[in-house]
């Protein structure tokens, strides 16, 4: 299974041009759409929402993972392997945690190069291929090497920021919530926010805490938009204060 | 066939989450993603967009169903037979017009569980897994029951009032247009609408009404923004005018 | 393999309708989403935008383009044969660039009619069922023809206006690249606009133009948005000022 993992956006044509190259060069390999929105250019949030999102799939998967404001540049590609499952995409910060979290992580550049290379679209043109010929077993040229220092390095093991905000007006952060206590109060934009187990269990219109579906300590109000309501953006910084 | 008909949005990780599983536990069964833009926690907008839609698809097909703002409280998890068609989800009202228009539906309280279900995600964990399983012919646990009232109840066999606003400004209603007079005016937001057969039938930016391709009547600007030109929004009332 | 090129927009029920219908119709054919925001109802911003677009598949993919105001009236459903390539849709303008570049095109009026042809949505009843069965290689009743003037024609072999942002701000012309000084400045919303290979070689926040991966001139803004920046939409001019 290919799985994509990218800040493409669902509308622009992009995502298409991904699934072209993998019927083509893998033809029969399932290809699921897993994110398309992690917030533009932004790699820290990319890199704190993928191991909570890959943690879900089985050893074998190829995560095709595309977060590359630096395309054309000098960074390099790489493919990584960690926990069984295997990573395709820039050497810029996007498999940091991904690769911390799994203690052990091997780190391929890749010195392959598709017939044709595009100056800005290497998504198209060499991290799917490398995908889809992973996908069907055959090895390309790559060297060993590591992962390059991120951004504004060092980063956090957890991330105490939102990453995503999501249709409905939830918010994760980048905090696993099993490194927070199940009764401790988060405090962002002001707001001091009690923990819940689901939407439910707080009257409509009030803001909570959770922990999500993949893990995160999620902010979300009952039938409303907490992104709204709490005035929440990404990166916006979130505090745990100990259970009173 | 499965076919999905959420709320989740076409942009957040969720549909993704769900083609895994589906992928998964269904290899080669095609998946249709027919409408994630069920407007946000709104049960009855989708319970009247659901028969319209699935109206389209032929006998077998089996539709994952998910509005679920009561997510991980009481309700209970249905597998309802209609019509030849099959629809797993949430018992909270969203099967209520499927139901009544195909006079028999056989509900099926699902007693099933999976080895991990999460407090927040059952279309993933639970809605998505049974699909799979009766896609594949297998059935599963489960006891006779019926529809709960959903909220609000009791609800019109048509109803009055915009459920869907497309991306062109178009505007759905619950209304079935076989029940309209084909020479009726309708009224909305202030504004009286004359009826035509399609858009190229009036002047470009006049407003009209029409039955859509999926029987309702909805309404429309040619080459414009009726939602825009009209001020509309989900739920606003439309009133049926006699003709004159 | 058959690919999807409309306006349908990703999120509306629209572009799951046409995939049940090629599943059914033409079962195991591979189906790509290659961009379903054509500007609305923007025939001419199609038209630019499909051979760019199209250039990247290869013979005998067969295209489902639907850009269609005027379904519904009397203009003429076609097949269209150019450069290997398979083109089913309206003959309303929308492929006039394609035909235009290919130099030779076999234009085939479509006379077969489906069972069933709902007045609006002709992408779905009689669109998607002539590329599904054109894939199995059954040959459909229809007419040799010639493309019909588009709307405001003649139109230039190459369009000096925007014709699509994407969702970073980018904004893609219609103005192929090769035919484009490598060292011009260009002008639009009155600002002057440099040369770049890709984003990370002008600094964070710059304006720039450079050849996009098919091939177009685009306005982009490294780390940032093009079109907030410089206050661009869709159909404004540009102008290609020679290098000084």
């Amino acid at each position: 299974m290919i799985v994509l993992f990218t800040d493409f956006g669902p509308a622009d044509p992009y995502v298409g041009q991904l699934h072209a190259v993998l019927v083509r060069e893998a033809p029969g390999v399932p290809v699921i759409d897993l994110l398309h929105t992690v917030p533009s250019f932004d790699i820290r949030a990319g890199a704190y929402l993928l191991p909570a999102l890959a943690g879900e799939f089985p050893p074998g998967t190829i995560f095709v993972c595309v977060v590359d404001p630096g395309v054309g540049g000098p960074r390099r590609p790489l493919l990584v392997r960690a926990e069984g499952r295997v990573y395709v995409g820039p050497d810029n910060g996007l498999f940091e945690i991904v690769a911390r979290r799994a203690g052990h992580a091997e780190v391929r550049v890749l010195t392959w190069r598709p017939p044709r290379l595009s100056a800005s679209f290497h998504g198209r043109d060499l991290f799917a291929p490398v995908a889809a010929l992973t996908a069907r077993g055959i090895s390309l040229e790559s060297e060993p090497g590591n992962l390059s220092a991120p951004p504004h390095a060092p980063w956090p093991d957890d991330l105490p920021q939102i990453v995503y905000i999501d249709h409905y007006g939830n918010a994760m952060t980048g905090l696993r919530a099993a490194m927070v206590a199940a009764d401790a109060t988060l405090e962002v934009t002001g707001h001091r926010l009690p923990p819940a187990r689901v939407y439910g269990d707080v009257g409509a219109g009030n803001a909570f805490w959770y922990e999500n579906s993949i893990g995160l300590v999620e902010i979300a109000v009952n039938r409303g938009s907490a992104a709204e309501a709490l005035g929440l953006r990404v990166g916006d910084e979130v505090a745990v204060l100990s259970a009173s």
